[in-house]
């Protein structure tokens, strides 16, 4: 389709029936004010392997993966046939089913340092249930927690706060981003009080560049927590199964106390997970976290194919691969271009902004615009993923998007 | 099967292993020690219709309905052929897909005073997220409960509390269940301050005999919300779609301002949804909340059909009728046994205790040990649940389990 021709009734007319029956129309992370309005699809109603089709018929390469979860691509064969079967004899029930056990086995053999593991639904199940536990656990009420990182929802880290009390975030403490001088202060200003020092593997905020952690800063984490008798509780909802099979920090050499996962760990099926060590396992029975969908079964025979077919397939080199692939390029497109960009993020969890932005999204904006219409979904503010549906054709086609949208940003604005 | 060749090899070994792995080996509201240990089964491994079947092969006429949300029964043909169209197109996206929509319209359409819905995946989820919609609204902080009642597990309303930090309760007002005058005097205390109040439709409490509510509670609810402004939200997780279909507050023929779904709502599909009133419309844009699985799509079709299917075989009408028959089975049987019982709560969500037990539930677990033996899985301490696709043959061979029930309780406690 050429650009001059982009349009989309069907999305424009769904848009307008869903703003008459639910608030702002679109809410949350899929709130169309953080892509580019007029521009982006609203709505998307097919899906396959790396490929996203919106209701008008446009088709994309999709860099975003339903925000991660699509880990092996969109309706993968093993993981739907892995489904299937299951759902054929039971979901959720009066009781769980018996593969709860076999994906609580198969996360402790996979996963360093956790000897156990509970399921939920959502993110921010298992990041607060990770804090109710730590907190039990200590007998201490303080959470440390990088100030501005995103750990979902709830009242105690919801970023806009907005219907939440006060209250609900008192039991937290910030600390900068790879500063753990500043955390250290809080440990001795706190003594005693902090129950839990709350991670992600490395910073990956919207708007901004994704940034790893600086030399030593989770070794310092990991060290001010045993020092002090804190549990260092690693949020490993956005990068899981994409750095390292074994947790995302041991990409890093370093080996937490809890991890929690969700996204990417069923492929797209809702299922979050809380896993720790023995240490912590006494708490965990003790603190009362429930939800009637926790222990469906479906999603869970959907996680155990997923991590068989990450190891069968190499998957986290080979998005490690492909998004390098798509690093290089879209560095090489960028120079020829005569266009400062920073590439941040590991390959595979990748995100590029433009330097002459200085933080604005402006060219962001303009160059996401211009790729979404030739065909690539690459999300102008928030980091991108790659997943092992994605090949080199598929990188190859983006790129060329991507060069699209490169000039569209030199059009726009002109060289730096 | 014999009661004497009752046994559970597979389960138990299964329970072994999961003890392993898992803390407390089963947790939350799975948890076994809410059963009868050594009687009941603790992993289900298929599901039929009203039947459910144990991994030792024992089957049972369900009367936990999966704590509720199998209002058709399990596997629904229907249902089941709705999630799979949808599932061949996508489930979750980017972006939602446009059967968000038909849901909310769907929804506003059949229940009584709200206008919008959002969707989630957690009955804890939406409790939560009402309330900030209700303080963002008004601009304060208090929420009146009723003292005791379960609306999920995060902080504010976690009933054991461990791991919670008191501040997450600190907003949080309780008046006792029917005791208007005691919520009159909240608001008096409190003028100005009680941005909600959030009730059950009928109270429903694990370990208690059900309590409909005091004739004008509902109502006197109503017109002090009105009068103080704050917001009636009504927690319909439990008792949605088997009282009314334009909500169970219209059964008792009150209109609340907001109203929270999940379990029935998409017949063992995991979702939830938040609705409410024009006058709310605004705060719940404001409000973020969101979550990776929040719009996926399976689900929503999943509960489309459900809702059409209720419709369609007029389930609520059946579950009320299957429901009495249960209720008036119990009755007779334990009138001819000479046994005192309490039937409670509304009939498609009906409770049974023993006069004689005096709350302990002695009595109650060993009737219920003894049904389960007999193959009608009636939970000792929580409320039951009747579906569509329990017919009058389940009924009545689940009231000859009773049967057997009671007879345990006579040979063990003797006659009150």
């Amino acid at each position: 389709m050429h650009p001059s021709d982009w349009k989309h009734p069907t999305g424009d007319a769904l848009y307008e029936r869903a703003r008459r029956v639910i608030p702002g129309g679109i809410y949350g992370h899929q709130n169309p004010v953080y892509l580019v309005e007029g521009v982006f699809p609203r709505f998307l109603c097919q899906a396959e392997g790396c490929r996203v089709r919106d209701v008008d018929g446009h088709e994309y390469v999709d860099f975003l993966c339903s925000y991660g979860p699509m880990v092996l691509g969109y309706r993968d064969h093993v993981v739907e046939a892995a489904a299937d079967a299951q759902r054929r004899l039971c979901d959720i029930g009066n009781l769980p089913a018996p593969n709860m056990i076999d994906l609580a086995e198969k996360l402790v053999e996979i996963t360093a340092g956790v000897n156990w593991a509970m399921f939920a639904k959502n993110g921010s199940d298992v990041c607060s249930w990770a804090l109710a536990v730590a907190r039990r656990a200590t007998g201490r009420d303080l959470v440390a927690m990088v100030e501005g990182t995103y750990h979902g929802v709830h009242g105690w880290c919801n970023h806009l706060g907005r219907g939440f009390p006060d209250g609900e975030r008192a039991a937290m403490r910030g600390f900068p981003w790879s500063d753990w001088k500043a955390l250290e202060a809080l440990f001795d200003e706190n003594s005693g009080r902090i129950a839990a020092v709350i991670v992600t593997p490395f910073r990956h905020e919207a708007r901004f560049d994704s940034e790893m952690p600086a030399r030593g800063f989770l070794e310092t984490v990991r060290a001010l927590c045993s020092k002090h008798g804190a549990v260092m509780i690693v949020d490993d909802v956005r990068a899981g199964f994409r750095l390292h099979l074994a947790g995302s920090l041991q990409h890093f050499g370093v080996t937490p106390d809890m991890v929690v996962y969700s996204k990417a760990l069923a492929n797209g099926y809702p299922l979050s997970a809380m896993l720790g060590a023995d240490s912590l396992r006494k708490a965990a029975r003790e603190v009362f976290v429930t939800g009637t969908f926790f222990t469906q079964a479906v999603p869970i025979a959907a996680a155990l194919a997923t991590i068989d077919e990450i190891v069968a397939r190499d998957a986290i080199a080979h998005m490690d691969r492909v998004g390098r692939r798509l690093c290089d390029g879209l560095a090489e497109r960028a120079a020829a271009a005569g266009l400062e960009v920073t590439l941040s993020g590991p390959p595979s969890i990748p995100f590029m902004t433009f330097r002459a932005d200085q933080g604005s999204l402006a060219r962001s904006r303009s160059f996401a615009a211009e790729a979404v219409r030739r065909g690539a979904f690459f999300h102008p503010a928030h980091n991108w993923f790659v997943s092992a549906a994605h090949h080199d054709a598929d990188i190859d086609f983006a790129l060329d998007a991507a060069e699209a949208g490169m000039a569209a940003v030199l059009s726009e604005f002109g060289r730096d």
